[in-house]
Order: structure tokens, then C-alpha cells, then sequence
């Protein structure tokens, strides 16, 4: 079935119930960032597969909103079709719901599905349609009615989380969701994001890939919690376990109703990023709603020490598998044909044998040249490119382990680079230690400290266009909330990065059609003096691998700038040292010999 | 007449009108930074002198709510009155709405006069009493009914701004105002903020102290624009001259009922934080309203280059009186007593003997030793400290000329200091000098740089409670927007730098009880290269006047620091010394030596 037939069988559907728009969001009842096959409609639907877009889809008209890292990938996935790409002037922001008042007239009709419509978007575009007399409808799944062999609910097994490796049990975790709650007045709480599910719960999965979550909601009340989860995916013995800790299951389907029995004296407490407006429709009017961001969502982004010390070993674990992978690389490159796909199955091949390791936390984006200057680069076995023993190579990669989840990008030599090549290098590697040594106010926000590390590249007239850091959970999501070290978006108050979370440190510089650059440590928020003028904190660098020093000009490092990475490079040689062999010893000396 | 009698008098009002609780902000009809005598009501019924705070006042209790800069003032002006210092958690937040909305009860009554109540602020207040059904009234003025002496309205004349310093005509002034309104879909825009009407109008006054504005509201409509102004301070010359210019004069009083005209046509633009209830209430029902910044803070934030040309002559003659004033104060400490009352007198004279000078751009701010650890400290005839040949000096002062309003803060090694003196001082300069030499993207906030003055202090576990830098004004208020250099304000957005823009960057340190070192030069954004990367930004420091060498820890430095400083104190130099006689060349030299 092609494109166009889809969108055929989608018209003939909008006529049928009087529809005159409809709107695919790239977005599941969880709002995750990667998508079950089964929510995966807009992709269906339009041919477009990046990760993030809007299709709308009209009688004569139909168009994905995107923003530029996927204006190439989506020019080529819709040449051929109908669908038009619509360049988002800025990320994110709904400018499909402009075009939508600005084309459609009093008393025509939009559709989307409420089941996969966050609840913060409905009450955004509810108002603005309905000031043009444009009716919403939520209660039709259009694409679901023609959608054949549409995928099923995953019914991969849930999992505790292992025992060695939990700070808190799930009992204590639900009381510090309720307390919250109770500080907020609310006596019910949803939990539809699967990273706070997980999280509460301290349950894994494997529903989606790279991210170890379950599709799950759960629903929290003054003395039971439920959690609503497909059919089979939880053993007997796991289930009489969670009801022994006060969580009882239900169906997944059955949310709706379960919400729909909430009362005049209840109040619900629903994170409007993070429910969809389905379920928060099923709440009866006379119920009190309080919004705001799920209580959870702060808990978990502060590891406690115990969680800080498991993921120190498995950065140590991340790191020996990096070594033994750039010893590989240095090995075969200029004698061996290499590809990107082959860099990257290397690498996963070196992770796999590392303890504790579950899996990649998401797809190895290994980029030579050129291909290195697109931030979401990912090789594909029809197009990918082959390394020569020259200029660089971006490799961003991560692994999930039982105790904590990495995200490292090394920016590697493969021989000779251009001088352009070692100063945007250079400039990088400044960036990422301003941050790495940055000592900040409590309270201080990831927003303020991200102009630290791009002053070294602005001062050359360079810029990045991603943010410079984001949270990264407990073996769980690469991606997690709510800090962030970026630009600030206009209409978000930035979070405070408090004592105990983990960032990640990521400039880059990136010159299409020639090269890209990027350098990535995680860094732990810790504390760093209390004085006269009150609590400082800074960071901890948790990743250990050597940064590659040949394409450094060293002329351009400060004598702190050069102080910090020959401390960074003393203290991986003397972490990962005991846990290589006198081969790879070796080579990492050299690799973390002081500049 | 007591405060305890004024309260009394307050109260029997209140009784009389079945008012159960008064606000009383710091206010006049325009918003204004600096209050005319006539609405200093606040100080009056409290005995607070301070330029920030909000007085509640109920029958049985009586509080200012203010911020951390008046704490101590406050504590010694309200000693022995009822009135409560009531410490804000967070400057500027509305605190004492939380607390109203804790003791008031559903049916009591809440007084707030109208004529001094910001939109914005009306727009947060009335919904939350009425949640709590509390009744607000806005059209009783309580205080002037007991109020017998009450200062009336200024009558200082208006005057056009000298036709030599003006680069735009008001019509093409009100054409560009006009244009934005159009933009916006308003007919018409009432301006109540001072200096948006001077800006619009090229006029001047002296109706508050050193800010060159005066009372008036404008109302712009498609074809006219009417000036609101107090009888007698518009000669019939000046008179006939704006209305050849399409401004038409009416009483200051009869904005009200020319607002009350507007009808189901017509648009009018109210900026929520410029305009006061009393006046958008007068705009009927029918009438839409826009919500917006006046365009014109934008328009005149951005300096045209023969506006900046006129900046630069005026820092010259300023830089010429500061030297002076050095020069003096050389000579005379430790032989002359002097107290921080001479060193602003003396300021004054020298500034006062320089071309175009119209007056003080606020009040000198000079607080020797722990004085200078206060930012907003003022020495008085009945409290000031006299300098020794030892320590630090902070002066803070600005002057008004014709062609420009100037903002400078040098602090002064009088003789000997201590290391952490000098520690302090250097890392000040290593701040102030960082964000000098920014540069930056063009769209970049002040929130985003100003992290980059505090890197440097914070890296030694320091912080400064204010923001790193205000808008300047062209021959007008000293602090004006819309940009700033400030971390984050929750639910602001911030303002991109453009070229053009006159800032200050004054980043400080301060050690209450020992001492405080404050560095502040005045900086224009200007563009700074255009390339693959797009557009990129900078600073140019428009303030010309030495910074002291002595108390600099040359060892704390960098490299690039040293050679920015070295480049400042050549261009000092080249600039001044030709203003100057031999003596005082010689000084300028020996102050301006490369370090």
C-alpha cells in the first residue's frame, strides 16, 4: 500500500464523518520520545521516519511541520509524494495550528485523536480553534479504521529492576510521589510517562527501543496505586509482589474508566506534558485538576550516592569498551575497509561484553566527515560512508546497564586533519571544559550556564544549533527532565541543577558538507562549598574515556584549560588501567599522556 | 503629624467606606521609576524611604512589603512605628496578595487606588480575590483624602530636546509608533510611560529628579495624537510647534473621558506594566484591547549612529570631569578631611563645568568601605563616613547631558588594601572585562550573557545579589528597557541584544561591614561579523575613565584579560588627553600604563 492509497483510504474517512482536517501528532498515550511500532500512524501514514514531526492531512492537502535537522531526510522520504514539508521557523512550536486557523472557516472540523494528544496541547489549541468557530473533535482514531495490520501492544515481560542496584523500594518511592501530592491538595495522581512509571515502580522493560520502559499507566490514590498495563506482560509471582507493596493491576485499557470513578471530593494532580487529554477528558468535570510537572520527574533526576557509585562503575565498564574500540579502529584503519556500520557494530560488540550491560540507550550515530556534521546523523546499510585513514570521525554512542546509562561522543583523528579541522576541535574542547569547570550559585539554572560553553566558539563567530546538555536517567531513558543545559525556550522556566543530577556536556561545531565536531561527558552535579555567600556547586565528570589530544591546538588552551585535561586524563588512565590488559595499558598511556 | 496619626486618620477612612484593608504601591500614574512629591504617599503615611516596597494597611495591622536592599533601611526607618517590615522572598513578587488572601475572609473589601495600580498588576489581583470572594475596590483614593498638604501636580515647563541631538522628527517618531500599532491591529495606543512620551515627542522636562521627563499621557490615534499634560508647562509656542506636528495639547486630567470616547471600532495597544487601571478601565467594553510592550521601548532602546556619535562626545566630557575629580581626590586625601559627601560634591562641580551638562543621572553613590558593600547606599548630611588614606572608595555615579545619559562606577584604592581587597577587585575586573569581550549570536539575551561576568566570581565561591547590566537612555532615565543583563525572571522573556543598544555592565562584589568593589562602564552592542554561521554580535565600551591598576592581582589575569585592559587604557587615553592640560595628561598616562 502506497502513500498516496493511505492517504485516499484517510480522505474517504475524514468525508465520511464530516471531517475537514486532521492532525497526526508524532506522539503515542505516553508522549515518549520513541515510539511503539503501533504509534508509529504519522510515519505510515506520510513516509517521513524522523523522529519528530506534525502531518496534517486535508481534501486537498497534506504536510509534515518539522524542524531543520530532518529538512533533509524529509525532502528525500516525500519526494515522489504529495506530502509537502513544512519548515518549522522555530522547533516545536505548533505553527501548523496557524495554519490551520488561517486556512479553515467557521464551522468546519479538525480531528485528532485524543489518545495520543497531550493534554497542554489540547488546552492550546481547543481555545484558538474554537475562536474561529473551528469544532475539535478528539474522539475519532482516523487512521486506526484504515489502518490494517496495524502493529499490536507490545507484550515483551515486565521486570524488576535488580535488587543490588535500587536506592529506595517502591513503597517509599509511592510516598514521596503522595507527599508531593499531598503538598499540591491533590488525592489522585496519573503517571502516564513511562521513564516516572518505571521509575515509581522500579520495573523495566523493553517496549520501545534503546529506552528500558513498559507501556504502562499508573494511577495513584490516597492507598492504592494501579497500575494499567497490557494483558501477560506481568508474571503472577511479580504481580502478588506489587499488590504485596500496595499496587494492584488492571487492564491497560482500563485508565479511562477507572478515571471516570473519580469524585466531587477528589483532585487529580496530571503533568500537562505528560498525559494525554483522552485521559484527562475521562475525569469528571466536578473533579478538581491541579497542573503541574509530575512529582517524580524531579525525584529521579537526583541520583542518590548509592546510584552515583553504580553508575561510576558502569561508566568505568563504558570505558573500557571505548578503549578496546579505538584500539580496533586504530588497528584496522588504512589497512582494513571500514564503514560507519562497522564502527558502530564494533562498538556495540565491545559493550556487549562488558558486565551488566542491557543494551545501546539509543542508535549509534557514528558520522566520517561530512556525515559528522549532522548532529542526528544515523548510517543505514543504503547509505553509509567508508573511513579512510584521514580527518574525523564523530562517534556519539551509549550503553544501558543495570546500574546507570552513558552517552559519550568522541570526536577521533583518523590521520592527517586540515588546521580548520583542529581549531573547530580546539574550540570544542574549550567549550566542553568552561562547562565541565563551572562553578555556580545554587539555584542556578542549566539556561545560565549554557552561554559557558559556547563563549570559546562564539568568540570565533561559530554556534551549535542543539542544546548544550540534557538529563540522562538511571538505567532508563538517554533523554530525561527536567534540567537541561540550553538556550532558554521562551515560556519555560529553567530548572535548577541541584546536587546529584546528571547532564550531559556536549558542544559541537558542525560545517555541512565538510565536518563535524563534538565532544560529550556526562557530568554529576555536586557540591562545591557553602560560605559567606551561600551554597556553591559544580561538576563531576562521570565518563571515562581519553579525549583524542592530536587535533588539539595546544596554542589555543589556557593554562586551566590544558591543567583540567591532563587531570581528566590522569584520572581515566587510573580508573580504567586495572581493567585492561598491558596491550591496551599501553596504549591508553599514551592516549592520556598530560599535553 | 505622626505616622501613628496618619494611620489613625487612614483607618477612620477606611471604617467610613467599609474598606477592610488599603494597598498602597510605590506608584504615580505612569509607572515611573522616580515618584513626583504628589505620590509619594507610601513614605508618607509609613515614614519608609526606600524606592521599592508596598504598604498594606488593615485595621488592627500595618506592613511594607519590601526587598533585600531596604531590609536594613527599612528596619531603621519603621523602628518604633506599627508598621511591619514585611522581607519579600523574592524581589518584586506580590507577596503581600498571598497574605491578603490569607486574612482577608469571602465578603471583606480590598482599597487600591486605580490612578496608581498597574494593569498587569490589577489584571493578577482582582481574579484572586474574587476567587476568594473578596471585593476590590479601584476608585478610592484614600490617602488623598486625609492627605491636607499633599504636594501638587509639577509645573516645571516642557522644552524640546535640542534639534542638534535629535535624529528623528516626532512625525516620523509617531509614523513608526503608528506602524506598530497597525501591526498589532490597534487604532489607537494610549503612552503613560515618561519616557516612552519624551521619546515620541523629542521633548524634555524636570519633573522628577534626574530624569529628564515630565507628566503627561499621550493617546496616538490613526491621524492624531493627543498630549495630556498639566496646565502651563507647554509655552503657546511650543504648543503651536506640535500641533503643526500633528500633537494636540488637552488637560493631564481629561485622559480619562478621551479614552472613555474610543468606540466598538476601535484597537487600542495598553502595555500592562506602562499603563494603570484607572485609564484602561476608562476604555469601554466594546473597544478591544491589545496587550503589548509600547512599541516605542524597543524603537528608542536602539540608538541610531549619530545618536551614538553624540554618546561618545558626551562620554569624553564625562571622562574629562571623572579625571578631574581623581585628580582631586589624589591630591586631597590623607591632607584634606573629606567625607563621601565631598567626593559627590566635587563630582557634581566637575561635571557641572562640562559642555551640555543638564544634571546628575541619579543620585552619586559613594560609600567608602563597608559603606560600598551596600549597592544602593547613600550618604546623607546625617549619616556618612569619612575617608582614610587606606581601603576602597565606590563611586556610582552618571551624568544627563544633551547628547547622552552616562552610568559609570570606579572603585579606588586610597591608599593601602588588603589581599582580599585586591582579590575581590580583580575578579570584579576579570567579570566586567569577560562580558566586555563577549561575543555572541545575534538573538542572544542578556539572560544568556550574564553568566559570563559571574563565571569568573562565582569560580571563587562569590555572587552579587543584582543584575550585571540596565538599558541607558539617550538624554533620558538612567535605567530604561526593554533589554537587560540579569539571570532568568521566572515568566519573562528575555530581550535579544541589538546593535545599537546601550547597556551597563557593572558586575561587584561585597562584603558586608568590610567593603564592596563595583566596576561599571557603559557598553553599545554592535555587529561583529556576518559568515556561515549567520550573524554574530558584540560589545563596544562607550566609558572612558581609568580603572584603577593598583589594587589588580596582575597573577590572577589571563592574558587575553591584560590586553583587553592595555586596549581600554590606550583608547582612555587617545580620547582624553586632548581634553586635558599637561597636568593632568601627565596623571592620565601614568593611570592609563599598560600593566
Amino acid at each position: 500500500m502506497s502513500t498516496s492509497e493511505r492517504l485516499r483510504d484517510l480522505r474517504a474517512s475524514l468525508t465520511r464523518h464530516g471531517v475537514d482536517a486532521v492532525i497526526v501528532p508524532t506522539a503515542d498515550p505516553h508522549l515518549s520520545e520513541y515510539l511503539p511500532a503501533r504509534w508509529q500512524g504519522r510515519q505510515w501514514l506520510s513516509g517521513f521516519s524522523g523522529s519528530s514531526g506534525t502531518l496534517v492531512v486535508t481534501a486537498d492537502f497534506a504536510g509534515i511541520w518539522t524542524d531543520s535537522r530532518y529538512f533533509e531526510q524529509a525532502t528525500q522520504e516525500l519526494a515522489g509524494s504529495e506530502v509537502s514539508l513544512m519548515r518549522l521557523t522555530t522547533p516545536h512550536r505548533p505553527e501548523h495550528v496557524d495554519w490551520l486557523c488561517a486556512r479553515l472557516t467557521s464551522g468546519q472540523t479538525v480531528a485528532v485523536a485524543g489518545d495520543v494528544q497531550a493534554l497542554g496541547m489540547q488546552d492550546l489549541l481547543q481555545p484558538r480553534l474554537s475562536a474561529r468557530g473551528i469544532v475539535l473533535r478528539t474522539d475519532l482514531d482516523l487512521i486506526d479504521a484504515i489502518w490494517d495490520d496495524r502493529p499490536p501492544l507490545p507484550c515483551d515481560p515486565v521486570r524488576e529492576h535488580g535488587a543490588d542496584y535500587v536506592s529506595s523500594s517502591r513503597e517509599e518511592r509511592l510516598a514521596r510521589v503522595r507527599a508531593a501530592m499531598a503538598q499540591a491538595g491533590a488525592t489522585h495522581h496519573l503517571v502516564s510517562s513511562l521513564d516516572d512509571v518505571a521509575w515509581i515502580t522500579n520495573l523495566r522493560g523493553s517496549d520501545v527501543p534503546y529506552n528500558p520502559v513498559f507501556l504502562a499507566h499508573l494511577l495513584i490514590g490516597p492507598d492504592k496505586a494501579i497500575l494499567f498495563v497490557p494483558p501477560g506482560k506481568i508474571t503472577p509471582v511479580l504481580g502478588r509482589q506489587l499488590a504485596a507493596d500496595g499496587i494492584v493491576l488492571a487492564d491497560y485499557a482500563a485508565a479511562t474508566t477507572a478515571l471516570a470513578t473519580l469524585g466531587a471530593g477528589d483532585c487529580i494532580l496530571l503533568d500537562p506534558r505528560r498525559v494525554v487529554h483522552a485521559l484527562a477528558a475521562a475525569v469528571a468535570d466536578e473533579v478538581r485538576v491541579v497542573q503541574q510537572i509530575n512529582p517524580s520527574q524531579r525525584f529521579k533526576a537526583i541520583k542518590t550516592p548509592a546510584e552515583l557509585q553504580h553508575i561510576r562503575a558502569a561508566m568505568r565498564h563504558d570505558g573500557v569498551a571505548l578503549v578496546r574500540f579505538l584500539i580496533w579502529l586504530e588497528q584496522h584503519i588504512g589497512t582494513t575497509p571500514l564503514t560507519e556500520l562497522d564502527v558502530a557494530a564494533e562498538l556495540k560488540r565491545q559493550r556487549e561484553a562488558q558486565p551488566d550491560f542491557v543494551g545501546e540507550s539509543f542508535a549509534t550515530i557514528a558520522g566520517y566527515m561530512a556525515n559528522g556534521a549532522l548532529p542526528h546523523y544515523r548510517a543505514t546499510a543504503q547509505s553509509h560512508a567508508t573511513l579512510s585513514p584521514s580527518g574525523l570521525l564523530l562517534v556519539d554512542s551509549g550503553g544501558q546497564y543495570e546500574g546507570g546509562t552513558t552517552d559519550i561522543t568522541r570526536t577521533i583523528a583518523l590521520g592527517d586533519t586540515t588546521p580548520e579541522q583542529r581549531r573547530d576541535y580546539t574550540l570544542v574542547l574549550k567549550g566542553m571544559i568552561a562547562l565541565s569547570r563551572a562553578r555556580f550559585p545554587r539555584g542556578t539554572t542549566g539556561q545560565q550556564l549554557d552561554a559557558l560553553a559556547r563563549a570559546p566558539i562564539w568568540a570565533e563567530g561559530i554556534n551549535y544549533g542543539h542544546g548544550t546538555g540534557h538529563g540522562v536517567g538511571y538505567f532508563l531513558n538517554v533523554h530525561e527532565g527536567p534540567q537541561s543545559i540550553r538556550p532558554p525556550v521562551p515560556g519555560e522556566t529553567g530548572e535548577p541543577l541541584l546536587p546529584g543530577m546528571v547532564t550531559s556536556n556536549e558542544p559541537g561545531i558542525y560545517r555541512p558538507g565538510r565536518h563535524g565536531v563534538r565532544i560529550e561527558n556526562l557530568i554529576a552535579t555536586v557540591c562545591a562549598g557553602d560560605g559567606e555567600f551561600g551554597e556553591f556547586l559544580a561538576f563531576d565528570t562521570l565518563t571515562l574515556c581519553p579525549i583524542d589530544t592530536r587535533p588539539i591546538v595546544t596554542a589555543l588552551l589556557t593554562t586551566a584549560e590544558r591543567d583540567w585535561l591532563d587531570w581528566y586524563h590522569a584520572q581515566v588512565e587510573a580508573e580504567l588501567a586495572p581493567l585492561l590488559d598491558a596491550d591496551a595499558q599501553r596504549w591508553l598511556a599514551l592516549r592520556c599522556a598530560a599535553l
